[in-house]
């Protein structure tokens, strides 16, 4: 993987970059999409190749208990599997083995824990890790963390942060060439000192890439941005800065004007399965009442498949009588909102005018719910 | 709507035609994908563009409850509500209210029954019947009748029968003009004397097309054939014949032999969602742990968009974790399979080859399920 920088905001800490991997290009700043069980919920690849996108995330723990990385890499790898000929990340797995899977034990070797379909146990190490996602045959890969909650006091989060140090190491020297590309993990919850050590030490490592994780987990979007400001200045500029499991549209905007080149969410997959649908003037309901006989479209400044064929009142209708082509209509809207919102991101760094279209962006948004609300609604599967 | 008859099998009675409708054209025989709630299940119109479906069926049952005939009036009807220009059949809501609504009381003036959703009550009357299709707008729809269940008796089959007729003159005289087509239906279950009186009757009547009702419901593949080849032989032969809610593949062959040229069935839709799938050497069921690694199509004879970009091992995963994909592609897959199968009589009775090309068809299918299982499997809504 190659990245390169393309142009940067005079203003802010924006960047404009180009991931280039096996799998084709990636323009930065990206949002990936949640291909959690190697799909994104309701759509095909033919979806997200007309939404533009070029990068989906998909998730290790999942696939590894599900169908399993072995069979996928006797189908040929993720990309056959799923149909997707661009660029694929996976995660390490670390975050789902604390939220999901039950009966954990963290050594210094890595974490035991039981499957939560079927009780069966595991042992996932660094190595192990970096192993699974080879097999998957992903184009980024994470190194492995331990993922302290946000109620963790300070002497957590260090010897968090100093284990998945370790285990940086542990997972570098795993990988034999630099194909994927690995990206390590900055611990440190909302502690600035632990950010900085967790910088220091793991680009001493040396990465193709860096996760800011720990955020969005209830910190509340004014530390959050903190954190990621005074993390990023820390970063190499050369290396391209991803911040998982993030976020809002809001979080997307301060997150770029901070310097991240890369996000994702279940946010707007989840929420279309919800009803809840972004516009360029704040965000609707689907299920509203108010609907049943509105014959707009979501929103008229649209120019996604849905806003293009379909009703309001179609869509309500979709979604009251259950039926699955709503679920799919309506996160095609949501990806394509953010999709849109990143194309422009790019566009306005390019033309120097970032600074100006974030805050109209941010202006138009703020009937919105305040950034960074409940934890479920960001970092968790899709 | 003209319908136009262009060919006619030597050997058998099959018959190849055209309606012609106000939203296009439709090649005949034809199958009808069943879009209950105004949406083919999973699927959405481009899908349906791309599979060659011409016409769908909608319920007129379900959406004159949810979100309402005047709902969907207000809104330009049911074509701009769902997206769909080609054509649109209605049913007449007698079958649903038979089998779904609750505390039905059938009088000579018509139905009166309370919504499974909310208990609410409704009379459903000839008259009501034709307004209710009129306000969907559909471009072809359905008189309304009064269906006796298979245990039904031969008095029970005449007296409903008679009723049938009385509502059809009623049905009739609702319509000012011939738009949208209106079809007559021939009742009288499995006794051909009373077929023979339906025909007769309803067709002095005078409609644009003839409906078969009240089969595939348990009376067996052979007397189902025996009262289709029966009642074809009496009806006229300009009009087009539509055998209500079958069927099977193998139905399918034996009806258009029989000289039907339109057909309607949940069954390769709602099949597809409980991973069952038709194939050019028979049905398999995606769920088996047989297809874990398997990296073939679901069949590599067919030239569907799921079976040129997914493994067999693929649509399993998607099944077992319970992803949305799945079914929208193993719909897919079905609906093509169906389109196909039509394509192929369409083709073969042009060429004077029907004959030969259906008795292959059959023992290709000869490994499977014999014809008119559970009636479950056929005539409900999808």
């Amino acid at each position: 993987m190659r990245f390169e920088l393309l142009a940067t905001d005079r203003k802010t800490h924006a960047r404009r970059g180009r991931l280039t991997t096996t799998h084709g290009g990636v323009e930065t700043p990206v949002f990936m999409p949640c291909g959690t069980q190697a799909t994104v919920k309701t759509l095909d690849p033919r979806d997200l190749h007309e939404l533009g996108y070029e990068l989906v995330l998909c998730n290790t723990y999942h696939l590894s208990l599900r169908p399993g990385d072995e069979v996928i890499k006797t189908l040929g790898g993720l990309h056959r599997f799923m149909g997707w000929d661009r660029a694929i990340l996976t995660d390490s797995g670390g975050y789902q083995v604390l939220s999901l899977a039950v009966l954990r034990n963290i050594t210094e070797e890595g974490v035991t824990f039981q499957s939560h379909l079927d009780g069966s146990r595991y042992l996932l190490t660094p190595e192990k890790a970096v192993q699974i996602q080879l097999a998957l045959g992903a184009d980024i890969i994470m190194a492995l963390d331990e993922c302290p909650p946000h109620s963790a006091d300070y002497e957590y989060h260090r010897d968090s942060m100093e284990r998945t140090l370790r285990w940086a190491g542990r997972c570098r020297d795993t990988l034999q060439e630099d194909q994927p590309a690995l990206f390590g993990i900055i611990q440190g919850g909302t502690h600035l000192d632990l950010r900085s050590r967790s910088v220091e030490a793991t680009s001493r490592v040396g990465f193709s890439g860096y996760a800011l994780v720990g955020l969005g987990i209830g910190e509340g979007a004014a530390q959050m941005n903190n954190v990621v400001e005074h993390t990023t200045a820390l970063l190499p500029a050369e290396s391209p800065r991803y911040l998982m499991g993030i976020g809002t549209p809001q979080d997307l905007l301060e997150g770029i004007a901070r310097g991240v080149d890369m996000f994702d969410c279940v946010l707007p997959t989840r929420n279309a399965r919800n009803g809840g649908l972004f516009t360029s003037t704040g965000r609707l309901n689907i299920k509203g009442a108010a609907y049943a006989k509105d014959e707009r479209p979501v929103d008229p400044a649209c120019s996604c498949y849905t806003c293009q064929h379909f009703s309001r009142a179609y869509l309500r209708h979709l979604y009251v009588t259950d039926e699955i082509l709503g679920l799919r209509l309506n996160t095609i809207h949501n990806l394509h909102y953010y999709a849109e919102l990143m194309r422009q991101a790019r566009q306005t760094i390019e033309a120097g005018t970032f600074p100006i279209w974030k805050r109209e962006c941010l202006a138009k948004m703020a009937c919105d719910p305040p950034t960074s609300k409940h934890p479920q609604e960001t970092r968790t599967d899709d």
